[in-house]
């Protein structure tokens, strides 16, 4: 592993509590990130701070959202303010022999840094499709695409993933070893983000596309 | 409904993008808190802003995180610090006829305050009772509870849910009328958190109780 890899990018990244917990590989940070659709995003402005929750892709090295010109977020997001965005899978309660010891099982990420817009119009049209094919691959060419109004009224914005860290919790309970007597069930409870089966629209007139068929199957 | 449960209890809560599914009502923010195990809370510091997921529950008009004294978040957020509390249920991808008109449906709630400590110990204790009874009713009575050592070294922190919104997204894509020929599936691709078949801890030597032979029947 690059050592780059095994210490924080930076002293806010620095896991401090539980740190056998803390994570700085990039693909433990992309694996969070991609399996992800929302993310929360905390910020400051006039009014207190703020903590927003929007949807997310990630491209290499980067973030993504995107919100609408008019909005605050994206006013105050491109107004060089400092934002932390978080990311966080639930993925079970942890039952322990102690109070003190339950645990949670969960997989998350933080990103420091400072969001920029995309300018250039092909790499922000580009961008949004790659965010459509998140979604669904193939929907893109399906639909009716952005129009000039539509696209001039959306924002672009990403954030680098240079300053980011994860914190991943797995496995059963660490009960202390004075505890061991204690008769209680341990173990975990686990949660997952579980498909569902679609839901074809009212006015649905199509017939079902792969990405649709296969929704349940493909989770 | 009360007239105050329509309406937004500060400027900052008011919801301004897509007003129509903004919610003020008690019952829906009792309900969005009262399914998430985890929130974000977004605060700020010498060092930044940061977002950081935490366990939480609800008493009440209080939301409850538990913390340990040592711990910068605790330290922080009880230093009469504005903090910004977000939840988000994602339920489902909304797929329309235009990439515009795609959406997300979700439950979320941000809560907006200052946290303050339980200072009194009968009412900390009972509140952590009251947090294990969210994980399983009746775990409490069957585990080692706190000692005097680890009860010392953990603060239980609320937050008034006075300044308080909802926003929530239900139901099919909503289309521009011109869309309606474009031959596209449209509907719903819904997610749920779903509850998956106990682990036990290999070294787990007590029977499952009810609340672990019903976790799945129970979801």
């Amino acid at each position: 592993m690059n050592p780059a890899e095994t210490a924080p990018p930076s002293e806010r990244t620095r896991i401090r509590r539980v740190t056998e917990n803390a994570r700085y590989e990039r693909a433990t940070l992309h694996a969070i990130i991609d399996a992800a659709y929302l993310c929360h995003i905390a910020f400051a402005d006039a009014k207190g701070t703020h903590c927003i929750p929007m949807a997310c892709w990630r491209e290499g090295e980067h973030l993504y959202i995107h919100g609408s010109n008019g909005g605050r977020l994206v006013r105050q997001l491109l107004g060089d303010t400092q934002a932390c965005i978080t990311i966080t899978h639930l993925d079970g309660l942890v039952l322990a022999r102690s109070a003190f010891n339950h645990s949670m099982n969960y997989r998350s990420c933080m990103i420091y840094g400072r969001f920029e817009a995309l300018t250039d119009d092909a790499e922000k049209r580009a961008s949004l499709a790659r965010f459509m094919d998140k979604i669904a691959i193939g929907r893109q060419a399906e639909i009716r695409p952005g129009n000039d109004k539509e696209f001039t009224a959306t924002t672009v914005l990403r954030i680098p993933l240079d300053e980011a860290a994860c914190k991943v919790r797995q496995g059963p309970p660490i009960d202390d070893a004075e505890d061991m007597g204690v008769q209680a069930w341990v173990g975990v409870l686990p949660f997952t983000q579980q498909r569902l089966e679609p839901i074809a629209a009212p006015d649905c007139s199509a017939p079902a596309p792969g990405y649709v068929r296969d929704w349940l199957a493909a989770a």
